[in-house]
């Protein structure tokens, strides 16, 4: 997929429905993959996101130690793809490869972009304050890539055990809240 | 509706999807709700929620001073109602009133829980350390309550700008993730 920049004030749309998420981290010259769905907006602009990273996960070691991160939103094609990211640790397994997923360059950070997933968003960290007792990172999101038809994908939205929520038909009602 | 008590071990499907919620808080014998959309799971068991409630919002004064509220989980039939708790300020409205909500008594905390919503959590808040700096609050949830078919709810999902994504269609994946 093309993606083009998206504007910052913006993101907030993408994250807070609650789709799942692929993390990306580069880290001692490589690059890995998790599936994660324990994550927040905290501000609108510039756009900050909460997530929790298990201590146990080789990303956490990675996003500590470069403070760097791509959040990747996959939709419904890619649930194989997702599933498989959190069944497996990157101590093992290059993910990319066995999952056939692309790794992109990013523009401001090292962990990449990637290529099947509709958004990108490159980040870093800015609080650790939660970090060792919750494993919670803030992140501010520096700079988001869309697809262009990004409104229409059908997000995954995890139920635990395997089940996930496919993102059904929107609906519109008028409102003052951004 | 009438809820059951649902293990507190299962909570984290109940959020993980990234529903919209109704956050009850009770303060100085008025009880009021507010819409909310920021929020992640933190912890499994005991279940913790992070949330963002704007220092702007009435509830905001009600849950830093009396520290207890209830996450209710509202279903595509209860848009409007939605929409409408987050357009109003329980300065100004009896939101229970005003958008025909009916309170009943939660078990362990002041705060009500919302009848017509099909999932009703009793929290306590347990730390404030990111509250000054972001609005962020972390809840323990202490008492759950769910109608009996809560996995087929059409939860309502924030797009912004008063669009809402209706949940789809469950999917099911061989998967050791929890």
């Amino acid at each position: 997929m093309t993606k083009r920049v998206f504007s910052l004030s913006r993101v907030y749309g993408l994250l807070e429905p609650g789709p799942v998420l692929l993390l990306t981290t580069a880290h001692k010259g490589r690059s890995n993959v998790m599936t994660m769905s324990w994550h927040t907006m905290m501000e609108f602009e510039p756009p900050l996101v909460g997530c929790v990273v298990s201590g146990r996960d080789f990303s956490f070691t990675a996003l500590k130690a470069t403070r760097q991160c791509v959040l990747n939103i996959p939709s419904a094609g890619l649930a194989r793809e997702v599933v498989g990211c959190g069944n497996t640790s990157g101590r093992k397994v290059d993910k990319f490869e066995a999952f056939g997923l692309t790794a992109q360059p990013a523009s401001l950070v090292d962990a990449p972009l990637i290529a099947e997933c509709h958004a990108s968003l490159e980040c870093r960290v800015v609080d650790t304050r939660l970090l060792n007792r919750y494993n919670f990172f803030v992140l501010e999101v520096l700079k988001a890539w869309v697809e262009r038809d990004w409104k229409d994908a059908r997000t995954l939205h995890h139920r635990g055990r395997g089940a996930f929520m496919v993102a059904g038909d929107t609906i519109r009602l008028a409102s003052k809240m951004r």
